[in-house]
Formats: C-alpha cells, structure tokens, sequence
C-alpha cells in the first residue's frame, strides 16, 4: 500500500532500548515491511553494539542513526507518534488505536516524514518523551495483559501500515476442475456404488442427483481431477473382477 | 472483535520449535490478546524446558500442551491453517493473504475449534505438515526479507484475529474547548497583539478575522483554555506596564 518513497519517510525511534534482542528484532521486523531508517536515541551501549554486530544483522540495523536526545532523533518529522499500552495516560494527550491511527500515518507520509517512538522495555516512553508527541498510538490488548514486547510491538504497527483495509474475499485459489472433469469424476463414482452394493442398500428415488451434488460441494481443484478418476477408476475395476483383494 | 467462547477455540501450534525465546514470545503474544491453548508439537525438549522456567512465563505457557505428532494436535479442529512465508508453494495449496485470512477463521471461530500452525525457524511447515492444512496463510512480507522472526509472525497473525476492521475515524479524543472559551482567548490575543504593535505593522483590513480563523483552527483542547487564556493575560498585562522585561 505504501510506495517506497512513502516507506522511506518513516523513522522507527527506539528510546532506551536496553535489549540488544530488541533492537534486532525491531529491525528485522522494518527489513521484513520495507522500511529503512532506524533511529536510536540513548541505547544502552552494550545493547546496540550487540545487536549491530549480530550474526545476520540487517542493513537496517548497520545503518542505524544514534541520538543523544528524541528532540534531535525527530527534528525532520513533521508528526511524531508515540507508542503506549495505557489508554488514556489520564487524557493529557490523544490516544488512537492502532488500526485507525495507522490511516492517518499513511495519508501524512505521502508528503512528511513520520517518527514513530517506541520507549524503553521497561517503563516505556517517559512524559518527557511524550510530550514531543502529536498524539499516542496504542495496540488494542487484552485488559489481562496489556504490556506487549518490543520486537512484537514494532511489528505489528509496521504490519498495520503495509497491510490492505480492502482485500477481496477470493484468494490465490487453485482452478476448479470443469464441469466435464467432475461429471466424469460423479459417473465413475456412481459406477463404484452400483457395483459395491452401497446404492442398493440406501435405494431413494434421487440418488444420482444426491451424489452430484456431493461432489460439487468438493470444489474439486483441476490439478487433481485425473488422480481422482484414476482411483475411483481402479476402484470400479477392482470390484468387477470379482476377485477379493490381496491384504 | 473475538468474544471469550471464540478465543478459546483457537489453538496455536508450534512445530518443532527450536529456541525457547520463540516460545515464550509466542505465549505472550497469546496472553496480549486473549488466546489461551499453546500446543507444541516435538518442541526441542530443552528449548521447551527452559520456555516454561523462565522468569515471568505466562499461564499461557505453564497450561502449553505437548504433542508427539501435528495430527495429535490438530485432532479436535474443524479448521486447519499453516502459515508460510512462500506466495503458492508450487500452488498444491491455497494461499490467502493475512487480511483476508483472518476473517474466514473469525468466522470458523464462532462454532468450531481452529488450528493456526506455525513451522521451525529454520525451515518452516514440511510438506508433511502442510498436507494437514486446509489452507496457507501468508504475511504480506517485503519481497527482499519474506522470513519473519516466528515471536513476531505469532504475534500479527494474532493482532489480525482481534483487530477491529471499522474503526471510526475519531479516536479517543480530547474534548475541546468552547466557542465562549475560544472568544476570550482569541480576544486577549489580539490584545497582545495590538499592544505589541504586531497588528500595525501587518495592516490589513480583516485582521482580527483572520486571527480568529488562525486560533479555531488549533483545536484548542478545553483542558488547556485556561492556561493559554492566562499566558495572554499575562503578556498583555507586561506589554501594558511599559517595564523591560526583567531578563
């Protein structure tokens, strides 16, 4: 949904980051959406020369941006959208859920960059933090256990921002087996209940027609039209030469 | 979205999961929204020990059942979902994207117990595995980095169930001040700016509209009237008493 231009507007800020885990994770996380710039502000030493060293470090995290202060981390963003799993922070700022809040970061990075902060594991952003603030966006937890990981936390705002509000309900589907395939299919099975005996002990008036509908309800995919065939065909086969079978 | 009944139709099942980090996450990705039955079907036996000891392992994690084999673990799900990175895997399977996925399994939710299967790390769901799923279920990943972190991938595919698809454009929103409040700030604003001289300098003839219009367009929050209503105050008061200011 985002063009790599728009992408490449957002800033991932992680403030106090103590976890070199974390930090790996977020940037994972950014390299799986597409988006580049990683902006650290106050890591713990040890903890960003981890995981910047890491087996498998992404590009993310070798480019990775250090800051002493949000201030400086934010400067070029024209909105600044903090992260919090409290709900109203007892209504000093705005606070969105995060499936309406990522609408309105997707519409302003279609011309500005966008900060989004994420605080420290332990006592999240602080309201010095939040105070550089436009608003707060929060992910709609469970009341029993609001306080998600970080490397979760990154991820699922930055799946909210890729992700498509309209999907259309059909997916990748596999193609249908036509009409011909399966009516072949439905006579070799019929074929195999007269011979069996199975039709005969369950006699109704339409039960030609019952079993076509049954195997319409199968959606048979293409693919697997002749293999189907092919069993009830050895099947049908099997139980005209009247021999028992051999196990 | 889910209600109780319908979380607790939903079986997350780790196969063959090497790092008990991965564990632990997925729990408590669980715990954040709602879902309660882990399975974990041939963990890494150490990798699950050591998931369940941790400090501050979820209840999520202590009631995790232990399975020898995916057909054991997915024996009471009328719907079986494995999730993979790769678009059609050769299309012997459907493949639907997280969207659109999520909401047929919310619907199987309402009357039948689902199983949402995640593979190894390393390699994912065998093709053994995946003959157990009805259909795929892919993360929409950028096509330079398509292998998510398995903590991460947990948790969005979880986020997706509970994720609302309407929210109002209105957020949890401050109320904003009134028109009367509005008025007296705008007027003690002009105040500071005639006795500053700001309005002689910029002579035009609908000056005080526009700083009228100027002043409605901050969405002034009715917590903060009073504030700036006093901080004109007190600069209309300074600029009158005709003192230098002390700095």
């Amino acid at each position: 949904m985002l063009s790599t231009a728009e992408s490449d507007r957002l800033r991932v800020v992680l403030v106090e980051t103590r976890n070199p885990l974390n930090i790996g994770a977020a940037a994972r996380a950014m390299s799986n959406f597409g988006f580049r710039h990683l902006r650290v502000v106050k890591p713990y030493a040890p903890a960003f020369r981890e995981a910047r060293s890491a087996v498998g470090a992404s590009s993310v995290l070798a480019r990775a941006e250090q800051f002493k202060s949000v201030e400086d981390a934010i400067a070029d963003c024209a909105l600044v959208v903090g992260t919090s799993a409290i709900r109203t922070r007892h209504l000093h700022q705005t606070v969105r859920r995060s499936e309406g809040a990522a609408r309105l970061i997707r519409r302003r990075l279609r011309s500005s960059n966008v900060a989004l902060l994420f605080g420290s594991e332990k006592r999240g952003l602080t309201n010095d933090d939040l105070s550089h603030c436009h608003w707060l966006l929060r992910i709609p937890t469970h009341d029993e256990n609001i306080s998600m990981n970080l490397g979760q936390a990154v991820a699922i705002c930055l799946y909210e921002l890729i992700r498509e509000a309209r999907i259309p309900h059909e997916p990748e589907k596999l193609p249908l087996a036509s009409a011909a395939e399966t009516e072949r299919i439905t006579a070799m099975l019929l074929d195999a209940l007269h011979e069996s005996g199975f039709l005969d002990l369950r006699r109704v008036a339409d039960s030609e027609q019952r079993i076509r509908r049954l195997v319409r309800r199968l959606h048979l995919p293409a693919r697997d039209a002749v293999i189907w065939l092919g069993m009830f065909r050895q099947i049908v086969w099997k139980l005209r030469s009247g021999q028992p079978s051999q196990d």
